[in-house]
């Protein structure tokens, strides 16, 4: 007789050992269904849902991120985005010290509150202190009906779909084109880009679905650099720029899956402290996907392999120089410096997966931690 | 015959084993002295040092402090600090990412540079930026005539003398009480503090020495503390706003010279990831210094503790609860909440001093350091 076993669970997973491993696979398309029906003509359109005049738009003097977690880190990237973009002074606050520190707000003060599930205690106080002070509160989430979503002034709904691991992925870049697609609407608005400046960003955006499925195929190779470092307790992450916020948000992974202690730099920082921690064999995972600064993240490097450590170095397609200098590299398909973001992610998040299978620890619910922190 | 021995070594730290430890000794007296010649009548008077009109000072619409390593720490405090008495909003930038993300800088903008050589590399190109895109420029540094003194529009001199030791201490605390008054003159002439509350800060600020003191004398409890990290290789910090800062600030300290992997977090932040890092033994330093977030600190010091962390309370003296959630409890000197910094950073110095010492490193000259950044 033939015995079909079913494995109800790995259904569930499409498949996959993980849910993390799913959602991080799945962000192609939720990158895409967040992006999808707000372009149109070649422009970001999102008078559908963000009932913002024109004129409230140009009357806007600051942008306040305000968020926990990974949906800070979005933030981060949120503050050079809106400033280059829409060139409005943008704060980044974690929520829980924003709330507690009497921040000056005005009427003229968008609050922006990014959060996966809508719940986060803290991220909700922020927005009611801010929504109290008279601030305009907009919300970015991934669940229609939340807390956050009910209570903001306005609402950009990332499309993600369910996210069930505890370490957030397809949330976080998925955000990250909610804050594209903002911060570019604004620009519009605003007249401080161009037609075609729109144009080209939106194009690049549309092709980031299929960017990021070019390096979810390089999966081996980000196995084996995870290989390498699954025996260390200590790691960090360089970056300048955008490349330091991906950096955070790279970090972050790690530690709450693998439990190695890993911290991001600012890169420049480094001769101010940290250089001290870099010993002999110590990984340090490098990005270098900015190329305004890239001559001075290069020589970053190069500090800390004459220390001796072990690098992973990422950048971008036809760089032939950065491999000089480490001792594995990874290509990232080219787009705009200020998309890098989205697609420099993904080899962190696959890195500190792999890390986290080898090392033998549960994958979807780390210790002591839970999917949305709902307490404060 | 009898010998006279010197050691002209020895002769130079004033009879102290290392320069750090020296210049923590030394902090009531740089307090003082850069306080001294500028409160009059229980006000702050800078219009002997600082020629901006009380026009120009009511017009400023941001402040952005811009500075590494331990600066840039006092910069964060400088936010606080600011916010609080001038209600000015202000930015605090790290110097190497400032220069190159092309900060939005009008003529209303007040750019505050810090650096104790006032050759730190990056924070000079960062004032040229500032000052080429139409900012003022106030510089606080420790040394007259150095290139950010020249350069910038306007000064403040720390009086701390010469820092020897590679790991800042007395220049830090000096920058924090250069702030003080420079905030609290500012919110004078703003109108934004009362004549009392201004009052009540100077009478608080001139108490700072001698409570710097009484810390000083408790410098034997805080050596066994040291002791009993040593072996460890992880290090957490933990603190709420100004204690917050604080905590990056004794994390750098550890870090530079003991080569402890430390690391600080916004306490409420923990959740959202570092919280999985937490196990057994594991030391956590935790302030609770800020009478507005104690309750939440508290909390948050109860779920480290759950986890099995080894813990040292900060607190404030009269403070009987603390003790009963943490291993070892140390009681600063009663100040009003926003001057704290300026007494929990020094347990903090002394910890990582004696770290240090006990595992054998050298103190003043860490490994791969240098005591000012003049490259970038």
């Amino acid at each position: 007789t033939l015995r079909v076993t079913w494995d109800l669970d790995k259904a569930e997973k499409s498949g996959y050992e993980h849910f993390m491993l799913k959602e991080i696979y799945e962000q192609p398309k939720a990158i895409q269904d967040t992006m999808a029906s707000r372009i149109s003509q070649e422009q970001v359109d999102l008078s559908q849902e963000i009932s913002l005049s024109s004129q409230v738009i140009q009357q806007i003097d600051k942008v306040q991120f305000v968020a926990c977690g990974t949906a800070y880190h979005a933030g981060l990237v949120g503050k050079y985005v809106f400033e280059d973009l829409t060139r409005i002074p943008v704060e980044v606050d974690i929520a829980s010290e924003y709330r507690y520190r009497n921040p000056i707000i005005t009427e003229r003060t968008l609050v922006i509150v990014i959060s996966q599930s809508g719940e986060t205690a803290d991220t909700l106080a922020a927005l009611r202190e801010a929504k109290k002070a008279g601030a305009t509160v907009l919300a970015i989430t991934n669940v229609v009906g939340s807390s956050v979503a009910r209570e903001a002034d306005q609402v950009l709904i990332t499309w993600a779909g369910p996210e069930i691991a505890v370490a957030s992925t397809k949330a976080y870049t998925s955000q990250l084109i909610a804050i594209y697609l903002l911060g570019t609407y604004f620009a519009q608005m605003r007249g401080t880009c161009t037609v075609e400046d729109a144009k080209q960003i939106v194009s690049e955006l549309t092709r980031l679905p299929q960017r990021v499925e070019a390096i979810l195929e390089q999966s081996a190779k980000i196995k084996d650099f995870a290989a390498q470092i699954v025996n260390h307790e200590h790691l960090f992450f360089l970056g300048r720029g955008l490349d330091y916020a991906v950096a955070l948000e790279g970090s972050l992974k790690l530690k709450e899956i693998s439990y190695i202690h890993s911290e991001a730099y600012a890169a420049g920082e480094l001769k101010h402290g940290t250089l001290a921690l870099i010993e002999e064999g110590i990984p340090v995972i490098s990005l270098a996907t900015q190329r305004a600064v890239y001559e001075k993240m290069v020589s970053n490097i190069q500090e800390v392999k004459a220390r001796g450590a072990y690098l992973l170095g990422l950048t971008v397609e036809g760089d032939q120089e950065l491999q000089k200098s480490v001792d594995a590299v990874l290509h990232l398909p080219e787009t705009l410096d200020i998309l890098s973001p989205v697609l420099a992610v993904v080899p962190l998040q696959l890195v500190a997966y792999y890390a986290c299978v080898a090392r033998g620890f549960d994958v979807d619910k780390p210790r002591n931690l839970a999917k949305s922190v709902t307490v404060e």
